[in-house]
């Protein structure tokens, strides 16, 4: 399993089909070509089914989309911290938009990774919401307007003040914590936005899992951060 | 991927670590020999993690213990009907009392696990809405009392009329619905009482998952059903 | 507080700022005025905060738009059965599609609203569901497909197989409950569609509490069912 | 409507049925009385339906003890913060322990409570939590370990250091919200505790509610906080 160095691309699979099952499998290959090629790092999130066979199959580091916040037992239906560390992941999201937490599971989420010694990102809407995680400790926060996911418009340009108020209020609390830009990003030039404003890295869905051509979206982000 | 034969013993994996990653593998290898010994069919329902692996060791019918009420798409953190049978489950338990599910969920889950030709196993906490739910028309129906799960004491012994009572409810609306017993299983006796009650099948997870010697377990259900 | 009869025009006061406080009042007061003229039976349903006043102040029957799955205790945040009784409520909403519940939960609650002779109106998105809800022997059920509330487009003109569907396989399970028919009603054509169709009354929401005239509406709507 | 002070005493109705309804009005005139002849400042927060009742009978600060994070218009069951206000209450509880939120909903219920000069009261179960709500300014941050909650035991006497952790955290993000000190305060001996250990008011349910002499508790509260 890979490590994580910044700056980071990590791609979220989501449930698209385009990276589901041996789908999934395809693309974490052309993900670890690319990353590869590049020496750019690159990380990617397939579901919770997919995530031993993707692990299996590149070195690239594998996180979990999202675990839950039980403790081993009965808890049909839910998926451990330790189920997906043994099945290869090295991290996992936490509370993205699309799977949103109460708050005191945010916190046993974070704590249970720590012990598990697995990378932490949570997902923030709002610079206010990003330093109250902050205080959290986790590795790593992406701050995500869930108002542009998916729309093709980065928040580097629709809302930069979004991501600089971000870093000014999360470095109040916590020096250390690296800080990714998320929502919207398409192309190098979304990724080299990111990186001026002062994240340190991107979190992508569809702008790669849906393009017609991911590996050469991949060697584009990869470009801009070599370049920045 | 083992077919489906009545009488059904189903073993729900849960969250426990016992059955979890590796041990998930082991579990499922033993559960494949009981049922390969004595013709008795077993499934078995581990984390969503691990059922590629299980699916991948084993030849006995491999079940999700929940899939998520979405299509897909942009839906981190859940998990595709489609995902846990490409990672080769053929079924998935719905609505455990563990994981209960909003009513319309339930139905637009049953609704896609047939369009998959999916098996969906409802599980219902007491007779009325054993009722309600085979007006949706799932393959199977487990009625399990949530007061007496991981109580060691079965239904069929503590509250026998919750089991007779499903079963004329339900037979009112469905008639080829199977009908499985769960909560509290642990011996051939609970699943001969199970059977005699008129089930066709048992659900269960401590009772097979924490026994000291789950083969040996196994091996005493299926002689239960053998000679019902 | 007054009886229920049928045809019943039930409107919903969801959270619009038009019938929330005072306003809530005012409108209820047009109701009643509506009702007594045209001897038309009418109910509504404000929010919580507006069942006291509300029925204070008007003779016409109010329901809660939900209640808690729980019983009294340590469940802060939370309203009970009792409270909205004790408040003046004769009855409740349950599951709206904008409140949908756990299927546990909805028996819960039907089981409490018998036990303290309160009148339980169960909302269910489609005929299945509505097959399902009838087995728990709701006093109503109120067919809603949630993509036509608010449209103005009636669901006797965009969908009528689903009411007929409803009526059909609700039938087949429960002779006696009242059925409503909801979503998209605004003028008294659509009341009499519903009616025609077979259904004993309408559940109605941004149709009068957003009109120019809502008392107007009222009027319409009951010549409509005094024609039928 | 009474202003707020602190020291605070405020009363969580939670679903108790002795504070519902008609009682509901009973014990606020206990708590009115007691506030009145000691000086010391008490809120009470009784369920949804009994603000406006509640708050037409008394004198003190109301609050609610949850509001919905939705804004007016089409979202039946739910209730508004405008809502909780025009029925009577200046404020509200947040993320209860038993009525826990999503951390965008707190920040958005935070920001709508400010809007509306509503004062917001955020419950926090552990010193991290306390520190990350403490970024969203609130006015008032509860600190309650839900294990505590109902048992008789306060947290300054079984985990004193859960309650200076959490000063030192919150002081170090906010210097201005007020921190009350909740769960398992029954005696005069245990506000005095908490009043020591730096806090500036309780939060309390059982203690009082279920109290055979409510009035005679608020008394011995009243009193220890006068000799503070």
């Amino acid at each position: 399993m890979g490590k994580i160095r910044t700056p980071l691309v990590l791609i979220n699979f989501k449930t698209y089909l385009e990276a589901t099952g041996e789908k999934a499998v395809e693309l974490a290959r052309l993900v670890e070509k690319a990353s590869l090629e590049t020496d750019v790092c690159m990380g990617l999130a397939p579901q919770h089914t997919d995530i031993f066979r993707v692990a299996e199959a590149v070195s690239v580091p594998v996180f979990a989309q999202h675990v839950d916040p039980v403790e081993a037992g009965s808890h049909t239906g839910h998926v451990l911290a330790e189920a997906v560390k043994e099945a290869g992941a090295i991290g996992t999201l936490i509370n993205h938009s699309e799977r949103q937490l109460r708050l005191s599971d945010i916190a046993a989420i974070v704590k249970r990774t720590h012990e598990l010694q697995m990378v932490s990102v949570i997902c923030a809407n709002i610079p206010e919401v990003s330093m109250a995680v902050a205080g959290l400790n986790p590795e790593m926060i992406a701050i995500e307007p869930p108002e542009l996911i998916g729309t093709g418009i980065p928040v580097s340009k629709a809302k930069p003040e979004v991501v600089t108020d971000t870093i000014e209020l999360v470095r109040k609390v916590n020096q250390r914590v690296t800080i990714l830009c998320g929502a919207g990003i398409t192309s190098g030039e979304d990724v080299a936005a990111a990186l001026r404003l002062g994240t340190e890295g991107v979190l992508v869905a569809s702008g790669v899992v849906k393009a017609k051509d991911p590996y050469n979206v991949l060697i584009q982000f990869a470009e801009a951060i070599t370049k920045a």
